[in-house]
């Protein structure tokens, strides 16, 4: 059994706020990341998955069609994207770092045929990152 | 003569946009970012001044001094800002990398009063940035 | 569940001995880390905490919060100090990574209110770095 | 419990080949990395090993003992070498990441008395590595 | 006047050995790096341009032709190939850094009809890069 | 004309203390710097070499020898010292950051024979760092 992992960039922007909260509250809780103009990061993200070793290729999975995967089922729905705006998942979830990652998993784990999802780790900046191995 | 660099980080969203382009001139020269929405990065600036060392403290610069000044300068106007939107500067201007370093010399250098502004260095992502040595 | 992690850096120097060992030992053992006067590092650390996604906030865990936490618990108590001669537990203890790490759990794990202390890395140079996850 | 770790790094070169591949298998499945002429890369090794703090010298594991071991087991064997070609083990497997990441565990795991090996991760880029923790 | 600067990373593998030394010359010379078989690295390139910024789109260069010229002039020549039995400017100059560096510039310099070229900086590994400007 | 650049790693500690500055300007210069117990870094120094490329090793300096000099007259004098203690030159020289990268060019200028020394550049963190290129 290994464990492999690939990272990729993208850039995106966001905001926090809670409809439910008062502006004070929203304010409080979410201080700078409230304005609704929206802030943005070079997030990095590393997907985990893990298999045996095929025996044919000395591979635990295509690296090609991971990178394929990644590409397509999340670089290019939230890269250069403005989130709460652009992603209807985020229309009445706030698109915090947990969140994200969390929505991440979902994108890739059904897409991911051979060798399967381990974590999904999401730096938002290089001093903060989350990590979801699925567990609800 | 020493040469001092100080790094900071700020998060800042932005788009690239030209009202005398047509859209197909902005989508071909801008590409995705282009999109209106804006999207964001984690800003890595690098300050450097230079003089010669003060025989009393050891030091080229008041490191305090020129990080307050960085802060306030700098960092409490840009950070988790939409360039864009709410920076008068940016709005016929095109917030690009190039821009936005040159926009930074111009808060820094009066401000400095000891040493001398040499480079302003940001980081728009890990893999691309600009310097800017003040010449016109 | 989601694991969050929240990185910071503080300077301290130390030196390793044993008054139980002989010089020889002490020297053998711990090398130049024997040197009284101590010498310092730029430590890394990484504290991770987890639990469930607050679905109002979007957040493990009120980021200020644990900030303010680790700065008062751990940062204050350690950045610019000889751990050896100004932090009682490090009279008899010696302050090596692994026992440095250990300590620090001890510190914030009863400072932790809403999510639960799940590891502290703690890198003494980029390429040596310990992990405790408060296992006895 | 306390897991330490300890970074190295070895340049080597390598090609991807199966020889009961076709031509046009090799080339589909391994791509660039097909080329017999080989490339190379800069690995980086993580090697963690785990155990109680010693409460006489404070450590999981001697540090210069580890270092030692790491670079006669590891280094001295695979730093600038071809591994396809130089490598025994590899004249009939494919020297991928996950293959050399379960070798440098065999070639460890019988040399380290007194901690366990815990933990092998390699970067083949800084974008690409492997864990291995011994399951078979 | 700014300078722009975009990374780039391609591995590759290279062995030093001058025909006209001894054995023993080549080995005192070149070490570890004298092995036929050759070893290899992930180069990471740093490509420098400079220029006025252009009033209408904010730019020194165009990132896009940049990113093409650099993918198409240098990393398809140099990405996953053995540099002295693949690059016939490599059969009779031995691959340093530095003499690499210099290969890229030669490609490089006359393709950016733009902005010019101001630097190539190479990195071999982490430790190790050199600088070219074009001085002859 | 090339610029060569070779990186290296060693720990120390200091504190910044002038004698002839009341308690309280020490206080209100200096800040935490000034406990007199030392706290300590991870130094980081770039060493910059600058000369032709030798047409018979392609090389701009010996790469071994260059790391021996820097071993030999440096990291032997530094790591693992408190400067302001076992430095005659710091006795009375505040080690500050620019003071050491002046103390290091002298330390390396006489002693290289075949390059000429460029530039010294020392990190005391990874967001501090000062660049000296011998101009008195």
């Amino acid at each position: 059994m290994v464990y492999l992992t690939r990272k990729a960039e993208f850039s995106a922007s966001h905001y926090y706020h809670n409809p439910e909260f008062t502006a004070q509250e929203n304010q409080r809780i979410f201080g700078k990341c409230n304005n609704p103009n929206g802030h943005g990061h070079n997030y990095t993200l590393e997907v985990t998955v893990k298999g045996p070793v095929d025996p044919d290729s000395g591979f635990v999975v295509d690296l090609k069609q991971l990178k394929e995967t990644m590409n397509r089922e999340v670089l290019d729905a939230l890269d250069h994207r403005f989130l709460n705006k652009e992603l209807p998942e985020f229309r009445s979830t706030i698109p915090t770092t947990e969140n994200l990652a969390i929505n991440i998993w979902k994108r890739l784990e059904p897409k991911l045929s051979l060798a399967k999802l381990h974590r999904i780790r999401l730096y938002e900046t290089p001093d903060l990152f989350v990590d979801f191995y699925g567990e609800q």
